[in-house]
């Protein structure tokens, strides 16, 4: 099989394998899918009934919260106090910083939570990414890409896009995108203005931390030749600039952030270095850039229904 | 409702909607799915059990037939009867050039058929369409479009990308782009040099003609301000360049080709015009543009497990 496919199927080993086999279950809040539930966490979950109801459908927050503050602070506490027992990977990683919980981007948010926590519930994650390249006269279009701090909670010395960040709450796409650029690698304004929204790709990678439905929002920045990125926040060890079959080569070893491989891929895609003629699975490959996770949290009906036959608010630990 | 999500759901119409209806039922050859049958299409193909194996599971080429000739031989026969018959609109549209039939682009092909015919059995279609831009200095980032000729079979005196064409048997994709760019627009191979494949569209219509789930191989060339196309084949009958707001105005209107729209939209998206700013739906769209046709014809293990536990492979038409 290609190489490039495995690597499609590896950033997707949920959308693939673990959603059909039906092991995890919705997380629904207010009557709308928001995530998925593995059974590691669903176990978890059963000792907090006054916060969970678990039956054999979904998992429900308590529909008695009266609103987002409530959700979020009796969530909050729950997680707090998982954090505490050392119960999971990835709330070692406890970040200070909230991702909104909603069914799909444009739709309310019902509560914030952690980020580092967003995994366990399989809560839908945004984020920015920049591919800052350059049009070199000898070596043809160059990539930067930034390694990433030894220090960081998540994928520590890691290659990565060369600028990238999750969309946490308050903060829009385009200022992200530039707050992200200024603090990673002290773009200055005057180029940021060469910046091109150029999409998004969408997938559903599973590791040992959790589940992750992510979108990243796609930008392209075309950089002087003279250009070199400093980081200013302590988060990048160092940028390196490489030509494009470089970089693709790169994608393929472990010392690339699996979720950021996507970006990169789209990029060599929409810029005729990956071509339908070099690769023998284009097709699927573009596929697998941009997998329907609009589709996926669709579990609304059953439950509404659920919670009017019950005619009750009451929480009903199964 | 966002205009261009609704725009995306129309071009995807039989992917959001059709496609769960079960009313139709796939078309298996050798034991590999490579379409769906509408129930207007099978009642056709009950006349011809010689041919066509009917069960409540799928609709299958008598697997009796030997080799790509034969099965290629014996359906063209039978679509040559319906046409004399004239029971199907897609068949007055008779082309004498045909579509290779196959489960995806890379697996090997199994017959040929017609391509008039192909949507009666939603056989994957496969095409290259290059946009054509001018980065024009007052009026910024222009598209060329092309008006189909008022004669064409299909879609006739609509609006339509600047360069478009089916992937028909024996022709590559590269090979077809270069065909189509000299017999439409008489794009001089000089030009051509700047061309750049920037990735594919998926998508699955739905018409009165027929099914299709079809994916264009999508170029970007840059042309000169001086370029202006000319018709070389009768395919065309003019030729206009507009700034790309109006180009997306046009995409709205019913004078535009339905299924040429996705490569439109996906040439504003990467060039920046259609952004997450502009456009709420911006994610839903853009995954619009790229459903997993990968994933839908995957009717093979049953029909294998069929066919291997009659042990027969006489025609038993139900």
């Amino acid at each position: 099989m290609s190489r490039l496919l495995k690597l499609a199927q590896k950033f997707n080993c949920f959308y693939l394998s673990g959603l059909s086999s039906g092991d995890c279950r919705p997380f629904v809040v207010e009557g709308f899918q928001v995530g998925l539930v593995r059974p590691d966490v669903m176990s978890q979950l059963l000792k907090f009934p006054e916060v969970f109801r678990i039956t054999s459908g979904c998992v429900e927050l308590n529909p008695a919260f009266r609103d987002y503050e409530e959700r979020s602070s009796q969530v909050d506490r729950v997680l707090r106090e998982l954090r505490a027992g050392s119960v999971f990977i990835a709330l070692k990683g406890w970040r200070d910083e909230c991702y909104e919980v909603k069914t799909d981007f444009t739709s309310k948010s019902l509560l914030k939570m952690d980020r580092s926590a967003t995994c366990l519930f399989g809560i839908r994650n945004y984020g920015v990414d920049i591919n800052g390249y350059v049009r070199h006269p000898k070596l043809g279009l160059c990539l930067w890409l930034q390694k990433r701090a030894a220090t960081k909670q998540t994928w520590p010395g890691k290659w990565d896009n060369m600028v990238g960040g999750g969309l946490s709450v308050g903060h829009g796409i385009f200022e992200t995108a530039y707050k992200e650029a200024m603090e990673e690698a002290s773009i200055p304004a005057e180029l940021m203005k060469n910046l091109v929204s150029a999409g998004c790709v969408s997938f559903f990678f599973e590791s040992e931390r959790g589940l992750f439905p992510n979108t990243e929002f796609v930008f392209d920045l075309e950089l002087p030749l003279d250009f070199i990125p400093e980081n200013a926040d302590g988060e990048v060890e160092t940028f390196e600039l490489l030509p494009a079959e470089q970089c693709l080569e790169k994608l393929f070893s472990s010392d690339f952030k699996t979720t950021s491989v996507p970006v990169a891929l789209d990029f060599l895609i929409r810029h005729g270095m990956i071509t339908s003629e070099n690769e023998k699975e284009f097709i699927k490959i573009v596929e697998l850039l941009h997998v329907p996770l609009q589709s996926i949290y669709n579990h609304t009906q059953t439950v509404s229904n659920s919670i009017k036959e019950n005619g009750t608010t009451r929480v009903n630990n199964v």
